[in-house]
């Protein structure tokens, strides 16, 4: 019989062990969680403390119950300290110390990431809070309830930033984000950044961007946070939105090869240079599909791809991930913005010959009442008219996430920009317009950058 | 100087216009319009005469203004008379019956369609009306306005007859909808219509299945509809929502070769058999991209990008239609149900080893407020896995309408259906999930299909 552990209990792990089990129901499957909350949606955390969704039970994608149901041995509380190759085993130590070890014939590590501490004196004050673990929530959920903040420091404008913005605004706390770059969500270019920025200030967020933080200190009960240019502001609570970083210790040690951000190497098939040993999410290389070479790329969506693949896999299965386009979408207040590909200036930095146009449209012909502004941006090269990336942002009910879905499965077959005219999409008043958005932006990037034809006069329909 | 002459002022005539002088902005374009009406959102009839749009000059695509701007001569009520093929000239006739001749070195027919009448007793009454034309809703509106009707009955389910009965029930009349077969909009399966219908009612339509009218007949001031078997129901109007065929007389006299449904034949160029003539549009057969051979399949997505393909030609160009995959979507009261490629039956008929399976599943994580179910069959072929078909119905706001496009795309791309699972698509909480709906519903479809591993005991997430 075979054994299968896995090594971390989000998305990518969760995965792993649920499509072994499916693909050969006699595979003995052991999940090692570090915490007690297997199968979170981290995602999720925005508005658990918002307080849209009440209670955070809600946010397991699947209970431990439920996962056990399916022939899975769930060690929560558990942490996994070393591998050994060789022998094929891992250690693990419970929340008292205790070690034991774990024999396996295939090992998953999906052991993610972790927020980058920023380099900000002050950061480990009370009050300053990160936000990557259900136990990160708890602490700001316990702040929230129990000591009534009425003001809020966002640092970093990425998309957690945001998400915060608005889940505090929500819950009624008056917030300031700093940013440090010349707009938000650096993501998006900034014509669109710039339409989030407004949408933040309509909400009453107080956005300052070029705000290099210097440092937070303790002012009487409350925190002062100064950032160049000499500016100082006192508040209640601070939640950093940082980046991530993979964490890999334990693969590394291990022996396993790191790559990319120094996350894990893997094949497309999620192979580590280990024997028997996988890798996926958050912790590994990302295969870029438009750029044909890893990159790291750590999102929900590719950590359970990867994460399916890895249990697949590692029951005698070859299955391939397809790659990632970096395809990802985030509701701020009224708005959302998603992109899928590359940005111009990422796709000239590989040799591309990008060039990008912008077209605001209205999600559905504008004589059926609520129609809505679409601002795209599509990006194509100029020499062979292959789309490169597609952002957009429209009211968040105006299919803006599936809207960019459409050019994301367009850039999964490499097709011309041209050739997204020929799609057959659907229409009828309320929802679109004969030619859909995304083929009216695709038509306006053909018109600004083919010189076989005039550019309309007024804007294609 | 090229001269271009298109007969017909609607979808497919007016974008060949478009599209010709955009390409060569040199051409002469005179646009033949039987009515006063170029370029009007046919569509959105049922939404004038809902009064959700107050002005019917707002359905136009464009003004004639705006149309002549693009350097376009419009002969407003003109009928095409006929096409002299070997001396290259149109003749046609003004309102007083005036006829005058049209030299054209490029000749575009897009003479559209138009309804079949119904073969019921009493069709011809006052009070009684189809549904096609401008001319067509003006009628109608004068009798709402002007009568104050308390009930209709719709006769027909398909998509104008589903529109009429939530514009009719928005508008405050009583509605009955008789519908022949077993269930209403035949273009989907009968589970997704059942869905339909319990929206119908639940919005007070009576909705009669197996319904065969027998005739309507004059009942004093109103109207009665007599039905088999053997029942009576009288209503202030009526109206008809039957099929459409196309309007071939000019260009069958002239000597165009007819096919499917005796739609004009053309090649993927839009090409006629008549040297220097074009077809676009609800005239027209269609390329089916799946089916590899011609169909009839009027819809106003395919008209545009018919009639553009047909002016850039008619210049000169060399386009050829991608061909159409009957993409559609339509909005009943709170829902939308949208289909793309073949239906089960109509993929056997043609030798597929056709399996659907059905899914319902969230349209985003349901921890987040708001989420409402999508209920999504997915088409496949047994021995190759292909995509299909897929039909979707759910909440008009769920985004519906770009998910079936997120799967059009993939059928164009003649996508397997495990491959829908590879799809990088965009994921937030507030509007989907990890997997998208679309790639579960995929799952749902391999798990029941492909013997290499077991089905799982709950749904895919």
């Amino acid at each position: 019989m075979t054994q299968l552990v896995v090594v971390g209990g989000s998305d990518a792990g969760i995965s792993a062990a649920l499509r072994a089990r499916e693909v050969d129901p006699s595979v003995e499957v052991t999940v090692v969680v570090a915490d007690a909350f297997p199968n979170y949606s981290i995602c999720g955390l925005p508005f658990y403390l918002s307080g849209e969704v009440s209670d955070w039970h809600a946010l397991a994608h699947r209970t431990a119950a439920e996962i056990e149901r399916h022939g899975i041995t769930l060690l929560l509380d558990h942490a996994a300290q070393a591998i050994d190759p060789e022998a094929h085993n891992l250690t693990v130590s419970d929340a008292a110390g205790r070690a034991r070890t774990l024999a396996y014939d295939r090992l998953v590590i999906a052991t993610g990431a972790e927020p980058i501490p920023p380099a900000i004196p002050g950061r480990e004050l009370p009050s300053v809070y990160v936000l990557h673990t259900m136990e990160d929530s708890f602490h700001v959920q316990a702040h929230l309830t129990t000591r009534q903040p009425r003001h809020a420091v966002i640092v970093g404008g990425g998309y957690i930033g945001l998400e915060m913005a608005d889940a505090l605004t929500y819950r009624g706390l008056s917030v300031t984000l700093l940013q440090r770059g010349p707009s938000v969500l650096h993501s998006v270019d900034a014509s669109l950044a710039r339409l989030l920025e407004d949408e933040l200030r309509r909400h009453g967020v107080h956005v300052i961007t070029g705000a290099q933080v210097a440092g937070i200190s303790q002012a009487g009960s409350r925190l002062a946070v100064t950032y160049a240019p000499g500016n100082r502001i006192e508040t209640d609570l601070v939640v950093l939105g940082t980046g991530v970083r993979p964490v890999t210790r334990l693969a590394h040690l291990a022996g396993a090869m790191l790559g990319q951000h120094d996350a894990i190497q893997v094949t497309r098939r999620m192979e580590t240079n280990l024997p028997d040993v996988f890798a996926a999410g958050d912790c590994v290389e990302t295969w870029q599909r438009i750029l044909e070479r890893p990159a790291y790329l750590p999102l929900g969506t590719t950590a359970h791809k990867q994460g399916r693949i890895a249990g697949e896999n590692a029951v005698g299965g070859s299955a391939a991930f397809a790659g990632s386009l970096g395809t990802q979408v985030v509701k701020v207040f009224d708005l959302a913005v998603a992109r899928t590909g590359l940005l111009e200036r990422e796709a000239q930095a590989v040799g591309f010959a990008a060039v990008t146009s912008e077209a605001t449209l209205w999600d559905h012909k504008v004589y059926y009442p609520g129609a809505r502004p679409l601002t795209m941006r599509i990006t194509g090269d100029r020499h062979t008219g292959r789309l490169l990336g597609a952002q957009l942002v429209g009211h968040w009910q105006a299919e803006v996430a599936k809207r960019i879905d459409i050019a994301a499965t367009a850039l999964f077959h490499g097709m011309r920009i041209d050739e997204l005219i020929d799609l057959d999409l659907s229409y009828t008043p309320p929802v679109s317009s004969p030619w859909d958005p995304v083929q009216m932006a695709a038509q306006a990037w053909v018109a600004a950058n083919s010189p076989s034809f005039a550019i309309p006069t007024t804007g294609p329909e």
